[in-house]
């Protein structure tokens, strides 16, 4: 499972610890759902209830379109796309030998971005998963119409068969059109904000037809979570938690995710969103930013080696490569580089890794290490709700509503207005 | 040609203008080589260095390869990748009809990306272009070993004539090398930093192989320095300089660089490393970040519009998209989307940039725009030379090197230790 490790901070701190009383404190009332935002805590116990509930269906679905499609146009954004686009990223070379070409569309307004997805579907035969709690918002809305428009073009009468829609169970725009229509549901849960939903169908519809095995994605974060709901200095999430607040306090204001393997970059992206949109309101929170390492080292290396000190680094490690490498012998050894024969690359990364973190240390950056077994379903799931209670509990402990985003509309309003919207739609 | 638009920021500051008389100092240091690094200003000149010196041999290479391989293999990292990588991704799905994919490799030491690679690649004919001045940094120097060896047990004795090889002009291991094999040789210049660069052939024969207009690029490029070389306020590179370093001086310390199209991505991972390793030295610099709109929005909006007033915003804007989309209109209306029906998409989009700016600025969050006429080779071109020449000024004006990048040695030093490297290597 998950472990933290926080030797890396030790010597930036002016006392022992960091301040687990007030991690106490976060979790008791994120448990017991007293705390602001309590209403939208259900995510902790999503994982079970989508093993009981929907996976099935969900697994039939995927099933379906696999069996008769070659891509699945996946229309979402924020919360409706990161997790999936993320997961499928992570995962997907590993585990999606049987699975479709997953498109993510609807989470911009890029004309070129829209008309390049359309030439490379070309003639395939696809399907819509269309993701939005209301059927409001602007850029998913504006796709679903178009994508709409294109299966009724190439499907006819059957176009609604290949409609998937992830929304309210109830209210909404999208929920009356696919009732009218007779579209497949699945539920966006009322007990659960956008950002903390990859566990519902809006994230695991796509990551099944991408071939993830979901089932292993739901046992694992169902098993983790209850780890992580034991109270203690020694949960990981309290650590991860406790030590970037502590840092925080310190006067260390952005925190750099760091990780190694290409393939996280999105997951790096989801991180951002799940704690940027927690954190950062009432003008405080820590600022979210990733790189991807070695490659980073050698672009904004010198800036977190050189710069301002206001940097703290958490480095996103899995312990265990997926695949091996031997560096092979070479005659003459003209490179110089046959002290690493015969050694794994892993190994090679795994030195880099030590060293990077000695540096980054020496040259004043905090260093908090998150160590994953494994880049599989398995640690997908693990590495969901570890980050999701860990940014509950850092969030109540800088006193702010980790379930609201109230500075998500000003743009909004804003766009609607100048772009002439009626005010009854 | 390219334009800034500073009125986003006129109500942030405590006087009429940001400071051109210090731009004018760093411009004129600039260009007579008379401050720190000057012996590295050879960029400033490089596009038309290029067109005279080595175009044709580029543009004979990368037909050579075109005409033979379906892939080229580009190793590289830092300066020696973001480039090509940035220019493929912006300009590649609109332009590389006939030219082959590249792959980047030797970036980073992931064991998992370099076989998902080498399994990608499967039996397509390929060539290598190893990019290095040195040939010693590790990550660039195995990769470069693994794929000799996958050339060798395809090619044979033939495989010599499938590594290009873009080095220093006389010295270093990859020089010796290749002198010894006859592997096809380019220059990395000497006078030009690696993130300096991408207009020297270390960018430009990945660029022409992937099927870019590297003539038009350099032509730009060239065109536009002249117009960057004439001092005064009109000029768009002291503007973005001088603005943001007002900015930075009223403790503005995070620049977000936001743009609209998704293919502009690694093109701000360009412009991470060009501004952070140029300015993050000497416990000073602007931290650089890059959010992708309308996405990040309804990710990292929340923190933008609510979080800590340290964040500066650059909107990158191109002001022509490459295609067009009419919003369709729909019978009965369903999705209440008909008030936008007939409407280009990317009129839309224009105007969803306009309500983020105004709802920014109200927020709290200074805007700088930056228009690019069009995402296309000329619009590249002028791109980097833009930032290059803004960079410099900048970094010059905060009274530090923007040539140098002395923290990059410490993980090198401590990485090679580790690793056991003998010291005569």
């Amino acid at each position: 499972m998950i472990k933290v490790d926080l030797s890396g901070i030790s010597t930036f701190l002016d006392s022992a610890d960091p301040d687990y009383a007030a991690a106490a404190q976060a979790h008791r009332v994120l448990l017991d759902g007293s705390g602001a935002g309590g209403e939208f805590t259900g995510w902790l116990e999503l994982p079970r209830r989508t093993i009981k509930n929907e996976l099935k269906s969900i697994l039939s679905a995927a099933a379906k379109i696999k069996s008769r499609s070659k891509a699945l146009v996946v229309i979402g954004i924020g919360g409706s796309y990161l997790g999936a686009k993320a997961a499928v990223d992570m995962l997907g070379k590993t585990d999606n030998s049987e699975g479709c070409k997953i498109y993510f569309v609807g989470s911009g307004l890029s004309v070129d971005y829209l008309n390049d997805i359309i030439t490379e579907l070309g003639d395939d035969d696809f399907d819509v998963n269309v993701i939005s709690k209301s059927g409001t918002t602007l850029e998913p809305a504006l796709a679903f119409r178009i994508f709409r428009g294109l299966l009724e073009r190439k499907y006819g009468k059957a176009a609604k068969k290949h409609i998937f829609a992830t929304t309210d169970n109830e209210r909404g725009v999208l929920k009356k059109m696919a009732d009218e229509e007779g579209w497949d549901c699945f539920v966006v849960p009322d007990d659960v904000g956008g950002r903390y939903s990859v566990l519902s169908a809006v994230g695991l519809l796509p990551m099944a037809v991408s071939g993830i095995d979901i089932s292993e994605v739901l046992g694992s974060a169902s098993e983790y979570l209850s780890e992580l709901a034991s109270p203690g200095p020694s949960n990981p999430a309290w650590q991860y938690a406790a030590g970037r607040q502590k840092l925080y306090g310190l006067g260390y204001s952005t925190e750099l995710l760091a990780y190694y393997e290409p393939s996280f970059r999105f997951m790096a992206e989801w991180w951002k969103q799940l704690f940027g949109e927690s954190e950062g309101k009432n003008g405080i929170g820590i600022f979210p930013a990733s790189l991807e390492y070695t490659a980073d080292l050698h672009s904004m290396g010198q800036f977190v080696q050189d710069g301002p000190r206001f940097l703290m680094e958490t480095v996103l490690q899995f312990e265990k490569a997926n695949s091996e490498f031997k560096i092979p012998f070479a005659l003459g050894d003209r490179d110089g580089l046959n002290y690493l024969a015969g050694r794994d690359l892993a190994d090679v990364n795994r030195t880099a890794a030590a060293a990077v973190k000695s540096a980054h240390i020496l040259g004043g950056v905090p260093n908090i290490e998150i160590l994953v077994p494994r880049r599989d379903a398995a640690g997908f799931g693990e590495l969901v709700v570890f980050f999701q209670f860990a940014c509950a509990v850092s969030a109540y402990m800088s006193g702010v509503n980790p379930f609201d985003q109230p500075g998500v509309e000003a743009y909004k309003k804003s766009m609607f207005r100048m772009l002439g919207k009626p005010s009854d739609k």
